[in-house]
Formats: structure tokens, C-alpha cells, sequence
């Protein structure tokens, strides 16, 4: 994952670049923006992920020979396009959302200044790891804010591309996951890793005895018990008596979960294994999960809806150019574009934007100022971070950081926003103008 | 992408291999399947791929030193497993459904025979790459088969994982895209590369004409305007004066692209520019693609539908041990082994399959057989192909074959696979025993 991003691009940002390099606008200063039209249908919030994976893709960002050889021997580029790649360096700046903040229609995720063909290449890699990164994160804010205080273990890996695996493991963990079941995520991220003993290893032994006694050989009383391959009653009750009643925990991953679960606790309970967990598994959501909360469970391994970001497996951010100059000249000012489509407009000119709260801290709304940062009163918290300056990467974090953003930006919220119903945004978009007054706002939800 | 695989891997596979190590039964020969329980909801085929980006990275899963170095400090692993991992090659056999043919519920895409613990700890890397490349190719194949002759064009990379976005155009090709938009997915797998222009060149020119202007300059009359920037009826009739009626084709990526099309046709015929082509863009999928047949549409652009199938995300295809020896002594005889677990059981012993074709070449069922190769008549095509023998690839082919195989085999299936609307599967899978008696088939369709 280390290897270069630069060919993860579509074709036509070169053949741009290359016809703008023809019309003397390729280096005209520009501005671009990355941001959401709205919030996938129904949902009340979204949770930004992937601006430190963006860091380290920016770093990457190069075109080596072999790259270059092979635009130039399909016709994609020319040799003036080349020898401009060759030298690519992104030497501008960058500010945005932090992994971890939340995220509203019209909010603007991340800002690239610089020339029109040095951000303008740049669009694809973006788009790829915001769409994904945050769509696994808002889907995993939504399970932790459901579990509550019961952790949540990310085991989707086999559920998705195997290098999207990893960096779900990671917006899952920056959205609450206390842990995953992806062994690169923990090396190349830090993510605590987890896992026991699959139906494979039941069905290796010759009995279910044997696979039990081997487990716990390995990997000590406290280990986790999959109870569900033959008889949950009898495998729990084994469980139990192999370990005198230390056994760490149990895990059902079949069946109605809920009604199992009552039963295993009060098994459990009955031979003496007051502390032993019941984890539970099998095609877990958060409205699953919501459902289980009256249920004795003790944690949640959950797959396929979070890193397919249960329902919406991309976010739909767009990356758009909002303000450019009119010359070459590095000193010309930007002046605001915008594209008029039908049912696809945008907002030109640079967006400032601040999460703006009341007086007991609660959100209110998602100010987003046109042209000039928006004032705030002393509750509002500004909320773009300076990311890259003048080419040099400045806004790198541990992954901590992120994850405990997370935890405080999510706390803001009215308690409106973890209503599991179909809704509008948790918090309104207000746009102003440079001079502050309220302006068109393609972001208001539909009453 | 060639960077190693090995730790794309759930770390349970490593803790079931390390307590099978303790209890002597980590070398029993073993046979693990690769299946899926059911198509997802209202399809009527799925398309495999995959197979080839497996054997890459069967090739690439190799423990190296820090790998292992990471697993022994986190104590995933013990000092002899750790040893028996830096020195990890699989030494098994490998059958499969080849990349492009069709699966149906229940049928046996991945064979893989070795010792438990070789073959266990590929169940993770295995189902990642299969579960999304087929989601996609499923997805894909469906859209293909709605445009008909019409090409159409993979630029969904800005809606998945940046990795994802390059083996996601590669499944779209073997499913019958004609091109990619994804530069990656050129070079590594020599899909053909397109792409021209977005919204941002325009919008960085003065005016759109002189952004026109450019585009033909660099790229020739032959290329695709995209004309929905400002005004659709200025831009075409300026894009067909500025070719002398010789442009290649427009781009429509906004509004309502039927009657806008049927529009657009009539402007271009109107200015003698009859052999210009009308492509479409826009979140398209299967099912806007067939609503467009009427329309005068010479391509599709598809996106974001596409490399998240439609849909369909992941495949929920299942890794499970279906056979293993009692001992482990390599003569041992393999013994068929299925966990009981409520509504989610499985079929013990080893599969092979056939698809059935009848006298005119249709297919009607896919005949799974259990413990020995169903018979079938002269008619009936054996699915599973040889590609790891004792360790050693061997199953490689070009892209091309696979995208061939893909046009073949959907060209077999019964003219009710390409309804749109929701249904059961196309054919039904008949399972047979060693005996070639029909047996308890959990495949069935529910009537």
C-alpha cells in the first residue's frame, strides 16, 4: 500500500490537462472543492474519514518511468504532458475536515489551491478514498451510537476488496469499533486486532470436546467459544466445564439472536459463569443492533453492512471547481465558477465553514460562509484544519486523535440525530455570503 | 498491488491454525469450498470473477520478516507458528470456476485441497476478492446485456476504494464494459483506456467555446464534448461548427437524458452532424440503461451502480471446510464434514459440477455433484478447471479469454435471465450424490 497512487486516476483528468496545457490555462491558481450534495437518503449525519489516508496518497502521488512510458505509448498524454509528470510534486495548499468530524449537505470536506492541472489530477484519488473511507464511517458511527457502551469488532474483511478491508478496519475504528479482525489494519494503522476460532475448526476435530480443549490449550480460558456448530446448549455447557466457569466468552452467530441470547445468559448464569460474555454475530446492522439492546449481550462483530456501508457503500462526494483566475499570472485573483446543469448546480467561490452550537454546546448548524470564514460567537468551532502548506504535509494526527474527535463532534448532536428512523439532517446548512447575509442554499433539507 | 498478501487475513485464521498446531491436527489433509448460499435478492444469474487475481495473489501471500516480527509482539502468533509462516507456500490443489462463467446457488466456485491449516488461512483474502470482483461483474454483466450492441464505459474508480476502483474495472470488462476510465486498470490488466473532459475544464476556460477550442486542439474532432456545462443546445450546435459537423460524439451527464437525448439527435441530424454520437452519463444502472433503449443513445457512462453491484455489494459467498481426514497422515481418507447450525448449515463433501445444456444448447440446470463428478451427456459442460496443482499455478489465461468465456456462457442462458424485474434464478441447481441420486438440496428456489 505504499506503492505509487498516481495511475489511480481517470484517463480524461490528463487529456485535460494536456488540452489546457494547449490553451496557455493550464497553470491558472484554482481552487477545488470536495463536499456532499446531501446526506445518503434518510440519514441524519455523516461522518468525514480518509483525510490522513490522503496525506499519505499525496505523498505517493508520483508518476515513475514505467508510468510515464505507458501514458505515452497509449496516447493519453504527450510528451510535454509527460515530461510534467514526471516532475509532478503537488506544491500547493490544502485545508479540510479532520478524521472523524462529522459532516452535513454543501459541507466543505476539503479545499485544494493550487495550479488547475496540479489539484485538478488529483480528483479521482480523492474522490476514491473520501467516498469510501466515510461511507464506512458513517455506517460504523451509526452501530457504536446503537451499542452504546458494548464494543462493536469490525470482522467485515471478507466482505469487500481486500485492500478496502484494511482502511474500513480504520474508519470503523475512528468511528467507535474497538476493534477488527484485519491483521494489516493492525499493522499498518495500529488497530487493535481480534479474533478465536471459526466453524472450520469445530468441524476439524474429531468432536466438538477436542476443538474446545485445543482453543483453550492455545489460547487460555478467556478465550471466545463459537457455541453454534452442533447444539448451543451442550457446546456452552462444555465451554463452561473445560474452563470451571472462567470461560472469557461464548459467540452465536446464527438463529434469532435475541432469543438465544436470553437463553444462554440464563444457561450461563445457572452453571456458575456469571462473567463468561455472549458475543453475537451474523448479518448485524445498526437497526440489528438497536434491536438487541434489551438483550444480554455483551458485543457485536459485525461484517458486511459495515463495510459496505450498510445501505450507502459510497458517500457521493463530488470534487468541483469553484474558483480559478483568469490568467497565469500567480498574482491574478480568484474569480467564483460554477457550472448551471439542470439538477446538478453548484456553488462557486472558496467555502469557510463552522459547526456552530448553542450555549450548552449542542449543534444548531453547518455555517458555511462563501468567499470569507463566517463569524462565529465564542461557542462555534471553525472547522477546517490546515492539512498541506505550500506542498509540505503539516496536518498529520495519530489515529486516536480522530478516533476521540469523533466521540466529542458526535456528542454535540441533538439527540434527534440517533433516531434509527429515515430523517433529515440532524442540524440545518446555512450559507453566507462574504458579507455574512444568508444566500442561496442549494442544501436546505425538502420540508 | 504486488505488495505481499499474507496479512490480508483475519487474525482468527492464524489462532485456529496456531491451537490446530497444538492439538496435532493442523496437517490433516482438509478440502475447503468457496460458495454461495443463494444469488443476491431478485437476480437470476451471477457472474464469477476474480479467479485470475487470485492465483496473483496466492503467488504474493508470503510472510515476510516484519510480518511476522508483527504478529509474534502482538502475540497473534507463537514462535512455532511463526516459523511455519516465514516459510508459507501452498503446496495444494486449486479447482475453480474460471473468471467470466456463471454461478447459480450452491455452486462449488473454489475447490481448494491442502492441509487445514495451508488451506484455512486463505479464507479471507480468498472471499475478499471474490466477493467484490463477482459483486461487480454481476452487476456489470446484467448492464451490459440491457445496452445491447451499445458500448459501455466503466468510470465508477471515484465511487469505491482506490484499490477497488482498478480490479472493479477489470471485473466490468470480463462482464462486457468496452473501457475504463481507470489509468491503473489499464496498465496492470490492459483493460483500454477512455476519458476526455469534465465540467472543470470548461468552467476554467473564459468561455466555453474557448474550452472547446482546446479540447479539439489536443484531442481532435473525434472527441466526446461534454455539453451540459451551460446551455445544451449552444454548446452542441458551437461543438458541431467547430468540427465542420465532424465530432465525434456529445456527453450528457445531467437532466433528463431521454428526452434530452432524443433532443440532442434531432439538433445534430439538424446541423448534418449525423454520424456525431450521443453518450450518456449520469448515475445510471441496469435499469436505466434498458429504460434508454428507445432512446438515441450510442453509449453508456456508468459509475457509482457499477462498483458497488448495483445494489448488491458483496456476493455473500462462504469459505467452509467440507472435508478433512481423521488423521494426519497424508493417505488418510477425507471424511465429509457440515455444521447443523440453524439457517445456515452447509453440505458436506467435496463438490463437483456441470452445467446442463440441453439439446439446443440452453442451459437448464446446474448439476452439483457431491463426492463425485456428476455424469453428464454431450451436451453438458463441466464448470471447474484446474489451477494450482501440488503448489504450482496453472491456471493463468488473458483477460480476453474470460471476457469471451462471460459472452459464451450468458449466451446460453433461457431468455427469462434478462428480466429486470425481480426473480428466481435462471436455472436450477440439482444436487446429486456420489451414487448420481438427487439428494437434500438446500438450493432450491423458494417457490
Amino acid at each position: 500500500m505504499n506503492a505509487s497512487t498516481a495511475l489511480l486516476t481517470d484517463h480524461y483528468e490528463l487529456t485535460m490537462v494536456r488540452a489546457a496545457m494547449g490553451s496557455g490555462t493550464a497553470f491558472r491558481r484554482s481552487v477545488f472543492e470536495l463536499f456532499p450534495r446531501r446526506l445518503p437518503e434518510g440519514r441524519r449525519y455523516g461522518v468525514v474519514a480518509g483525510t490522513g489516508r490522503v496525506l499519505d496518497a499525496l505523498e505517493n502521488f508520483r508518476f515513475g518511468d514505467e508510468d510515464v512510458s505507458f501514458l505515452l505509448e497509449t496516447g493519453v498524454v504527450d510528451d510535454d504532458l509527460a515530461a510534467w509528470l514526471a516532475s509532478y510534486r503537488f506544491s500547493g495548499d490544502i485545508w479540510g475536515y479532520p478524521d472523524g468530524e462529522l459532516y452535513f449537505p454543501g459541507s466543505p470536506i476539503l479545499s485544494v489551491e493550487g495550479t488547475f492541472a496540479e489539484a485538478c489530477i488529483l480528483e479521482t484519488l480523492l474522490l476514491s478514498i473520501y467516498n469510501y473511507d466515510s461511507a464506512v464511517a458513517s455506517a460504523a458511527s451509526r452501530m457504536t451510537a446503537m451499542a452504546g457502551e458494548r464494543p462493536c469488532i469490525e470482522m467485515g474483511s471478507r466482505r469487500t476488496n481486500e485492500w478496502s478491508a484494511v482502511v474500513a478496519a480504520r474508519a470503523a475504528y475512528v468511528a467507535g469499533f474497538a476493534s477488527t479482525s484485519n491483521l494489516a489494519a493492525g499493522r499498518r494503522f495500529g488497530v487493535p486486532t481480534a479474533g478465536t476460532a471459526a466453524h472450520s475448526f469445530t468441524l476439524l476435530h474429531d468432536t466438538e470436546e477436542d476443538a474446545f480443549r485445543a482453543q483453550i490449550a492455545a489460547l487460555g480460558a478467556d478465550t471466545t467459544l463459537l457455541v453454534d456448530t452442533y447444539d448451543v446448549t451442550e457446546a456452552v455447557t462444555r465451554g463452561v466445564e473445560l474452563t470451571n466457569g472462567r470461560l472469557g466468552a461464548v459467540r452465536l452467530d446464527s438463529g434469532d439472536l435475541l432469543t438465544q441470547a436470553v437463553d444462554v445468559r440464563k444457561l450461563l448464569d445457572s452453571l456458575g459463569a456469571v462473567n463468561t460474555r455472549i458475543i453475537v454475530t451474523s448479518d448485524l446492522d445498526e437497526f440489528q443492533i438497536a434491536a438487541l439492546r434489551a438483550a444480554p449481550v455483551n458485543g457485536y462483530g459485525v461484517g458486511t453492512q459495515l463495510v459496505t456501508g450498510s445501505g450507502h457503500p459510497a458517500c457521493g462526494f463530488v470534487y468541483k471547481l469553484v474558483s480559478r483566475a483568469a490568467s497565469q499570472d500567480p498574482d491574478a485573483p480568484l474569480e467564483p465558477v460554477a457550472k448551471k446543469s439542470t439538477n446538478k448546480g453548484s456553488v462557486g467561490g472558496r467555502k469557510f465553514a463552522l459547526r456552530r452550537l448553542n450555549e450548552h454546546g449542542i449543534a444548531e448548524a453547518e455555517v458555511v460562509g462563501i468567499g470569507a470564514p463566517p463569524e462565529g460567537d465564542h461557542n462555534d468551532r471553525p472547522l477546517l484544519v490546515e492539512l498541506v502548506r505550500q506542498g509540505e504535509i503539516v496536518g498529520r494526527e495519530p489515529l486516536d486523535a480522530a478516533r476521540e474527535r469523533h466521540h466529542r463532534s458526535r456528542g454535540e448532536l441533538p439527540s434527534s440525530a440517533f433516531k434509527m428512523s429515515r430523517g433529515y439532517p440532524a442540524i440545518v446548512t446555512v450559507m453566507l455570503d462574504a458579507e455574512g447575509e444568508a444566500t442561496f442554499n442549494p442544501y436546505a433539507p425538502e420540508a
